[in-house]
């Protein structure tokens, strides 16, 4: 950290700043619409000094606490209505992780506006379907990302040259702000009345056609924060480390649920292994979230090592391997169970991303898992599980009949697959400008989220596929997951992706895509087909016939989304080649 | 535990019991109505096997699983409806902690009706008028307390003998309800459309008039169960043993935070600090509710001595002292910072009671705090501090001038002395059938509380007192709380009691009650009036002229109300005969 850092004169709470938005009229006093805006006003009234938000991995670091902090929300929003925002306008956001997005998730709130965080790794096309689509406003842009941005904008565009020093044309923005507002601070902004108004609109990454707008409201914002502290234990000694990309479904609302907990987040703007166990070793991260793309990509960073104290980890975005958690655990990203009294807990295979709000459900471990081995537990913890505190209903339901609206219970035997619907107050509000795709995933009444799943007897719910994930191999539904599952407890896999393969017999058949580990390249140099027979006798032990891959392709790397995800389409794209 | 109990055969649930309400028509898939009925169905759903409920220092101790008590708690709800209970019905409870006042918070919302508990000290005639003003239309009664109601009572009674055995008449009700239900299970229930519904209500002590009654909603009584148990880091792995009786104030939302947080709960049927000592030693006991008079009776309980762990108690119902809190330090009911994982705090200081969800302020420890000696830290904790996670806001304002209801903020000075007022969705919802004492509850747009306090620089309140407690002497005022603080640093106190007593030159001048530690008792016999002298010398040095007593008294009890508040109201009658 550079001791020559100091927050910009404009970023400078008055004395005795009030931290109070103006109450709107006519509200009893015993309602108070939900809003996770509240949340940073609560931290910089009870622990103004602490170190709130750290920016460390650049070449002009910062670091605010949470009164300095709350001071640049209040200044964001005020430069944001005097540029002309109005209650419910969109925000757009380009950025890395990095203070102006985490600014963003509450300084566009307090202008009761709404944040269209959009992905960095997106193609200036896409981008400016979004721009466009969106109708926002104004745009605030990360320097490194200003090529994204279409020609000819009709709207103001901030550039910010993430150095939070005077100059920067995004810390001239807050100053403006800053100057507009004549001190009259927080309350001169009036609290938003309804708590079912938008909170942000984050577009899915659109693999398969035009990205769609998921908006989500103040009140399952807040509710799905305060159930992500609660989930996680984080609280106030806790350290948040931003690998995660705060643009992907908005943080998966971590961006509110740290400030509730009143924890310090650190953020990098790149995944970095190397920062990122620079940070494990030496700046007390306690929590972090990120794709299994991701976990395997720390697990297996030359820098890993047993970690001094354990750290949670939430996964989500994707179902992690039984493989990939017991990795984790052994290096002490892992469940802790000693004496009851130091629980750190790894919230594994949450269900996630189709939401936008982030996790949905959770694995909750069981006492009598404690006697398994770590790969017979890991099985148990890569299920989805339930749904979490503040969630409602995850369900799994036979696909409606052509005609009917009527959802039914699949039977809990763990077996029969169905698409998972949810219902409850952190279930998206609807797709912005498209009621017809808003119609048809509310169909029956509750949310249709396209992934395949069986439910168990316990009441969990394990992810099979995607729908369109799924391996029609003579009739037979092989979930390319289930077959992953497996393929990757081969002792040379580092990561593997399976997808359908045309198959003049069978109809389809999986083509597995496999990244060998590092120690392993050197013993199959030149020998692929061996390794292939190899990995299907494994196979052949663990899977049915119809779900063993019938091809096995060792490749260098795998196509992903920015935040980890593998690009399927872009495997079967390869395969319909072949 | 009796090895012999077993759970009557109507507490046991059918194989794959559903543990979903009927859905009410209408609601949007991203809308549930906050309740915190939802948590035992879902704690049901999750851990089934896990202890939820043990009772067991009994002639007939049970104990319950999630899935046991779950059951249970829908067997209560049909037998509720099928004894005539409609939705908004009220139902009465007098019970000291035990499964039937346990099963009543769940149970009776089940119902959609709301649950009236009523405090077991009060008199037969306070008992018939809260009988008659609150129009229960059931009462569930524990045989103990039967002689509480009055003759020729026209509504249902069900009396437990707190057994959990066939034959007992509760249990038979609660068979009545499985058979009544057919086996609809949850999904004859419906859930509460409106989440501004009654949850509780609950009587005021009524130390002055009429009791009055306090409605809480099912959305405040979500939110605060959610609270209490993220603030006091309830989880899966803790015990909570219940000192505090849950009749006060619905528990202060605890019988439903544990649930959230699947804790395990035992309960007491009496403050026993013996029995208190043998479960903090031997049952794993994590949590505890408490007024501070009941946290001096476990600091110098004969048994009393070093936890081997940490516990955390949560402290309301009036302000501890400084010397309270240093002495639960001592013994390790404390905060704990060591390394920064296991961390267990000692939520102290909090505000509570005239909102009758418990919890409404906490105090935050500060960092700054850690090298401040234990006196003085506990100085700072015992200050009520900053609204806690889902409250709002808590001001300290000047008395409304006669004809205006704005509400003016006192100087966060530390001195102005202030009434505190509210605002938030934990704040009660009405008194019941009384507009006239809402109205004037609720003037200026806030909540009222009637508590005196002064608000520090940093945002922190801290009660200096009920209004009408400040003794007026010589035209100051002063603080009997602040007196209290003082006199109870003196080494041979044990606990004391200030009241104002008339004063022919002052006006008033504060007359101290005060009770010797028992190693005490023996150094002053027979020179209480050294004693005096000796307290009176030691309040010199703390205390303005003013505020020194007048009048010190030895007694070797104070009168307290059945939640260990002292009722000053009896002093006072004490000291005007004088």
């Amino acid at each position: 950290m550079s001791s020559a850092f100091r927050p910009t004169p404009a970023s400078l709470p008055p004395q005795n700043a009030g931290l109070m938005l103006r109450q709107p009229n006519g509200l009893p006093a015993n309602f108070q619409p939900l809003n996770p805006l509240q949340f940073i006003l609560r931290a910089a009234e009870v622990y103004p000094d602490k170190l709130a938000l750290v920016h460390p991995d650049v070449k002009y670091p910062v670091s605010y606490s949470f009164a300095v902090w709350c001071q640049r929300i209040q200044n964001l929003a005020y430069a944001l209505i005097q540029a002309g925002i109005k209650p419910g306008d969109r925000v757009a956001v380009i950025a890395p992780n990095s203070p102006l997005i985490a600014d963003a998730h509450h300084g566009v709130l307090a202008a009761q506006a709404v944040p269209c965080p959009i992905n960095t790794r997106l193609k200036p096309s896409e981008v400016a379907y979004i721009l466009e689509h969106s109708g926002s406003s104004i745009i605030l842009v990360d320097h490194e990302y200003v090529h994204l941005l279409p020609p000819n904008l009709k709207v103001r565009v901030i550039v910010s040259n993430d150095t939070g020093r005077p100059g920067d044309p995004y810390e001239d923005f807050l100053s403006s702000g800053r100057a507009f507002s004549q001190e009259r601070g927080w309350a001169g902004l009036e609290y938003t009345t309804d708590e079912n108004a938008p909170a942000t609109l984050c577009y899915t990454s659109g693999t398969t056609g035009r990205p769609k707008g998921v908006v989500t409201t103040l009140r399952g914002s807040y509710l799905a924060a305060v159930a992500n502290a609660y989930e996680s234990k984080i609280h106030l000694e806790s350290t948040y480390l931003w690998i995660l990309p705060m643009f992907h479904a908005a943080g998966w609302t971590f961006p509110w649920a740290n400030v509730f907990a009143f924890a310090t987040q650190i953020t990098l703007r790149t995944v970095d292994y190397s920062l990122i166990w620079k940070h494990f070793l030496n700046s007390a991260v306690t929590h972090y979230c990120g794709a299994p793309t991701v976990q395997i990509g720390i697990v297996n960073d030359p820098a890993a090592k047993r970690l001094p104290r354990p750290i949670s980890a939430i996964i989500a975005g994707a179902a992690p391997t039984a493989s990939l958690i017991a990795s984790l655990e052994e290096i002490g990203i892992q469940p802790i169970h000693r004496d009851g009294r130091h629980q750190l807990h790894l919230s594994a295979g949450r269900l996630q991303v189709y939401l936008q709000y982030g996790p949905f459900t959770r694995n909750f471990t069981q006492p009598s898992w404690a006697s398994l081995s770590a790969q017979e537990r890991s099985k148990f913890m890569a299920r989805q599980g339930h749904p979490f505190a503040t969630a409602q209903d995850a369900r799994v339901v036979y696909p409606p009949e052509d005609g009917s609206d009527t959802l039914v219970d699949v039977p809990r035997d763990g077996k029969t697959v169905g698409e998972i619907v949810t219902r409850g107050n952190i279930v998206m509000k609807e797709y912005f400008r498209d009621p017809e795709a808003t119609a048809k995933a509310f169909r029956g009444g509750s949310f249709n989220t396209g992934d395949l799943a069986v439910w168990h007897p316990d009441g969990a719910v394990a992810v099979v596929d995607r729908s369109k994930d799924i391996i029609i191999s003579g009739g037979e539904n092989a979930s390319s997951l289930a077959i992953e599952q497996e393929l990757a407890s081969h002792p040379c896999v580092l990561e593997v992706s399976v997808v359908a393969r045309n198959h003049v017999k069978w109809g389809e058949r999986p083509h597995a895509f496999v990244i060998l580990r590092p120690k392993s390249i050197a013993k199959w140099k030149g020998r692929h087909e061996d390794f292939e027979k190899d990995l299907k006798a494994h196979a052949k032990g663990r899977l049915p016939g119809f779900a063993c891959p019938e091809w096995v392709q060792v490749v260098d790397e795998l196509p992903k989304t920015s935040t980890g995800k593998i690009l399927k389409v872009d495997l079967r794209k390869i395969v319909a080649k072949l």
